[in-house]
């Protein structure tokens, strides 16, 4: 098993979408291609594409990682098969520790391409890959689910907004996640309030992303307050992803979950949320990106230090909805896959053939991680 | 004042020295030049050179950075002349929080490049303008520096190291800073040895840079008690730069100072380790790189962040010895400059003129950051 060639290209992600942090409108992703030499299997190519919201990494990749990836001789795992963890450790060589940012993305998106072919060699689902060699064969029989949207539409339309979540319901979903902290607390409540007739008024199948609006435990107290009394699924994202001091208070004042992790990196990283952000196991929710943190090697590293902590399989929820992220909750299961539903967006929806009732997803079946049986993606990576 | 351009060119920093960590074989830096039209002053060029160990950013600067600092319409300041902080808000916006790694290089060479260009305008060596803007016109007379020197020989020659010793006091150090961690504690405590005699048997003239090699509080405790005895002025970088449990219970154990912080970079990850890292602001120094770490901008709020939280300025002592270092330990009046002592390496030295003597070094009067006067490093910006 061996690297023949490396390919990548910069996609634009621009989109009207904003956050209470950045605007999308100049975000861009990397789409890769590297080609394998399966021996008798002949030549295999795996495929990666970015996650959303740290841009794509042409240069890291072309300076650094492809290189170093290029430079590995023999890719064969003991059993026989492609092992992408030999990538992934050529690729590490010569990086010092610390600083777990963009290089984190760039190494993601090139170890996701390993793992799409490595699958694709073996002939079955990345899934199945993940159970036999991190999870002793076990995994989700179906995937739980939610969807996110629910961003803001022009002039705070709710209408739009209700519109929206009733098609998300209609696709079989039981749980929502919808944008909030952009115009004050007393919009956030509108919002919240115009969903919830539509989810049987009950909040704990909406959950709010409010994009780090926190600045003092003062604020995440108000926040808490306001919040409180629709019992919501979870709050995502309320500060600074360093401030655990913010953390720590907020978890102290408010009973409720909280989901955060969406911007830490790393093992390193995801060790000192657990140790010192004041996040209870029994219900608070951990968001770590593999896509943007070093890819599957590492975030298989991650679940087993969640696991070391205490911190059950069940609070491990991947952030942004990649079809990489799907693999990994269906293989490691996971709490839940978080799925895009915007329409007009190419990282929206799932693989092809998977369907939805209940909140719950079906597995797909097509070896690989199924780029090209996504519409979107395939029409940007089938010319690589 | 307005950007007219931003020209950058990968430079090579291959180097056959090796850490406890990585290899230098692959290492490179990014040189940038921006041109700026300054009014009656006509056009004046700011330069900006990375610093060592974590690669140059070509990627990072020409698809994120560069173009957003080229869009900055007006760059003048309140006070007229050219404002940094004007370039360093729009390369910051659209980033979101948190992935503080190889952007952190990219928006600090480019901040430096623009710090270079105001104090050029001011006519001014940047230490003064430091001095004026960030520290009430107060600056040190004269710059306490060390010297970082004692790389391994092959063969692990101590001859040859202590020669280099030898060679380092000979310019007027007091101080000095040698690797060890790479082959056993038998083997750091030879080296020390050899050295200490030159300095006069005084360990608090003598630091050890052990690159990470401690994983376990165990490892940490061993290197403790064979250190000990040398009463040496610090050991540096213990362990994984986050790992503050690592660290707690190395200063739990060990009276004497430690140093570390060069492989985090920015305010917030500087905050948590002070917060959680169990140092002492009384001995212990913090080594975050300003330009690793977005650069002046971000470095002056470090410098506040750390007083706020009771540190004195002394115990702020940048990494890796960089020109542009050396202005933020004069102007802001920091607890020493690292200059980096081997006459083969492009980082090496300090502006031309600067005279060392008692460990203290005379402050550059030439506008700017100096790079036309440093023989080798001008030798690469000249033709930007």
């Amino acid at each position: 098993m061996r690297i023949i060639d490396i390919r990548e290209k910069t996609v634009s992600l621009s989109d009207p979408m904003s956050n209470a942090v950045i605007s999308f409108l100049e975000m861009t992703a990397s789409a890769v291609a590297i080609d394998i030499d399966a021996g008798e299997k002949g030549t295999v190519t795996g495929y990666g594409f970015s996650s959303v919201g740290r841009y794509g990494q042409s240069g890291l990749i072309n300076e650094r990682f492809a290189p170093r990836l290029k430079a590995v001789g023999d890719m064969t795992g003991a059993d026989g098969g492609l092992d992408p963890v030999h990538g992934w450790a050529a690729m590490m060589a010569n990086e010092k520790p610390g600083g777990d940012g963009d290089r984190a993305g760039a190494v993601g998106v090139l170890d996701m391409a390993l793992w799409d072919a490595a699958s694709k060699i073996e002939g079955i689902p990345l899934w199945q890959l993940l159970s036999e060699r991190y999870n002793g064969d076990n995994a989700h029989e179906r995937v739980p689910v939610y969807a996110s949207g629910g961003h803001y539409y022009p002039d705070r339309d709710l209408t739009a907004l209700v519109e929206e979540i009733r098609g998300i319901l209609d696709q079989g979903f039981e749980t929502v996640k919808i944008k909030c902290g952009q115009y004050g607390l007393e919009d956030d409540c509108a919002r919240i309030e115009a969903i919830l007739p539509l989810l049987g008024n009950d909040g704990s199948r909406l959950a709010v992303d409010v994009n780090c609006m926190c600045s003092t435990s003062g604020e995440t107290q108000a926040m808490a307050d306001a919040y409180a009394p629709y019992d919501l699924a979870w709050i995502e994202e309320p500060g600074h992803p360093h401030d655990f001091e913010l953390l720590t208070a907020l978890t102290g004042y408010y009973d409720g979950a909280i989901a955060t992790g969406e911007n830490l990196f790393s093992m390193s990283e995801t060790y000192n949320l657990m140790r010192y952000g004041g996040l209870r196991a029994d219900r608070d929710l951990i968001q770590i990106d593999p896509a943007l943190s070093y890819g599957v090697v590492e975030y298989a590293n991650i679940v087993r230090l969640a696991e070391a902590g205490d911190w059950p399989r069940s609070q491990m929820v991947p952030h942004a909805g990649h079809l990489l992220a799907f693999h990994t909750v269906a293989g490691l299961q996971l709490g839940a896959h978080e799925m895009a539903a915007r329409p007009d967006f190419i990282l929206s929806g799932l693989q092809g053939g998977v369907e939805i009732s209940g909140g719950k997803a079906t597995l797909p079946d097509v070896p690989g991680i199924g780029f090209e049986t996504h519409g979107p993606l395939w029409a940007v990576l089938a010319d690589l």
